[in-house]
């Protein structure tokens, strides 16, 4: 069986050797005689995968103790209704668009409250950037403040330095107001101050695991605001009281989930995973940088993102023999998402160093076959 | 390696050679180099199987062409708010209420407009039959009337003479009151007439794959008409027009679930699993029932589940004991639900003949090496 160098965005690949262990223990877990997906989510032996996926998880992103763990469901899509369901209380909250995803969070949480567009960097219908810092007048009395962390699509990241500048901020100027991040697309990808933030939530199906479950890191004193029309299993005090029980949760996405936590931790956690993404993205932008102007990216230098690469080739056709010849190459999901085309080459943790040499000799060899 | 015999409630077993499939492809799905989780779903592989596994669905079901067949997440208990979200419309709701879930579907909607309790079996606590239908004075005005046709705790099911006698006196006494129905722990046991309901919905974790989709087959009619604060990925017309799409579903757990119907109808589908599903019931019953009162199950016959066979021991040491050395002889899952105690057999599609024949083997022997 041959695995191919997997750059899809998401569900995105994950570790051959974790997709190994599932595989082995498929159909008789620890020897329970059933697959950890057949038994009772209340059981031991499952109760032991959840508890030790969140301590693992605890461990990778040194969350503090007074940040409650959350196993959901809906992907951040259903947070976009969420969050404001339970934080916004009849107030008004902050939003910065900076692409899809977080113009979606944006309108989303209109239906409950006041969302007020502090800024956006849409320009013609793009994106390419997060805004200044120093442009920023938020609102003291706002509920929060909404960022996505890393537009998938668009391939924008807030790095650890623009985090540092706009958290200083916040507190200098709206004191108390807890920063809400989207952190679907990069989450684990790099050490990550989580006090910095009142919640972060992310989909699964990035850096985590399967498609299936979303975890939300919520500040305890942010839990139990619910509006009274929230459904109950999307209420955080629910969620917390039965430790994301209330019903029965998608407990074989969680084992997998786990899996990769216990991988990460082997190799070394999230400074080691920080290195070797920033290796694999330099690389890449290099290649892209250094085509003269075959390859173009069009992203602002300070928030180009270390795992979504998007880029465009001189016209769609093209783009289109770049994705095929690459799959007949052995390297698939580089087809950029349908609302902008071109490519994309997703760079998750789970994307080796060698996937993204073998993906930059490919880049280098279709350039010299194709240049005009 | 052993696979033991699985009577969980849900989670649940699934067909071993379904596993066997799921197992021997999980690296490679297809040739396409990667996992059928680690694709994108909107890509051609699992579009591919996505549809299959609707179009299954629907030939096992007969689902008429007026009829939506959406993949959502949240379980039954997201539903219980999700469907008047989505019908209730400031009108007024009817409740039969038969045990856990019916009365959690009940107080959930209460958020969402009128729920009104038309009937309620519960006697100091505990649920043992359905109400008559004679009885049932239904409001002709109501936006829907609601029933859970299997209580899973309480072992609990509306028959298919219920079924006939109750959607005949709601289109009698009550035209155009559409029945909704949480199916989720008999859905695939036995024929449907779809066309009775206006609103299917069910949990898979039981007949239908591991947990983490949920399946709801709706009435064109009664899709559009969400109240405004219902979140985007909540509103079965934003799920119609998007096709379950609107973000990325739980890919794994629909394609296990593809399989699962794939098998089905192999196996001859739904009126096949109905004769064998009795067979079983019919064989555990009458091992409880020849027990001297021994083991005591106390549902009215005529609404004892073909699929949650709940039971007694003359006391709770005896049924620890009875939990202990089943799982000792290889048969798990039997505990009861943490709110009722006692035993529970589940014997859902995926269990065999053969297991039901060992169980009730087991329960003779332990029955005779511990009556007093």
């Amino acid at each position: 069986m041959t695995r191919a160098y997997n750059f899809s965005a998401g569900p995105a690949g994950l570790p051959t050797d974790v997709l190994r262990q599932a595989q082995a223990e498929f159909l008789d877990f620890h020897g329970i005689g059933a697959s950890i997906m057949e038994v009772s989510h209340r059981g031991k032996a499952f109760m032991a995968v959840f508890e030790q996926a969140e301590a693992d998880l605890r461990e990778l992103l040194a969350i503090p103790n007074n940040y409650k763990v959350l196993f959901v469901q809906g992907g951040a899509t259903l947070q976009f209704a969420q969050v404001p369901m339970n934080l916004l209380g009849g107030r008004s909250a902050d939003f910065i668009v900076t692409g899809t995803w977080s113009q979606k969070a944006y309108r989303e949480a209109a239906k409950y409250g006041t969302a007020r567009l502090l800024a956006t960097t849409e320009e013609g219908g793009a994106f390419r950037r997060l805004p200044e810092v120093d442009s920023l007048a938020f609102d003291p009395k706002a509920a929060y403040l909404h960022l996505c962390t890393n537009e998938t699509i668009h391939g924008i990241e807030a790095h650890e330095d623009y985090e540092t500048r706009l958290t200083e901020r916040l507190s200098r100027l709206a004191p108390g107001v807890p920063l809400v991040a989207d952190m679907s697309s990069h989450i684990l990808s790099r050490p990550l101050q989580v006090s910095r933030y009142g919640l972060i939530y992310f989909g699964a199906q990035k850096n985590v695991g399967p498609a299936g479950v979303t975890i939300v890191i919520v500040r305890e004193d942010l839990i139990g605001h619910a509006a009274p029309t929230t459904p109950t299993l999307l209420d955080y005090r629910n969620l917390v009281a039965d430790t994301s029980m209330i019903n029965t949760p998608p407990t074989f996405a969680i084992y997998m989930a786990g899996l990769v936590f216990s991988r990460l931790k082997e190799k070394g956690g999230t400074a080691a995973m920080a290195e070797i993404n920033r290796k694999k993205a330099k690389l890449l932008y290099a290649a892209i940088d250094g085509s003269d102007g075959f390859y173009r990216n069009a992203v602002d230098l300070a928030c180009r993102s270390n795992m979504n690469v998007p880029f465009n080739l001189p016209d769609a056709e093209l783009e289109a023999r770049f994705v095929k010849d690459a799959e007949a190459a052995g390297l698939i999901g580089l087809k950029g998402h349908k609302s902008v085309g071109g490519i994309r080459a997703s760079i998750y943790n789970a994307v080796s160093l060698e996937a993204v040499e073998t993906l930059v000799k490919f880049m280098a060899d279709f350039r010299s076959r194709n240049f005009r």
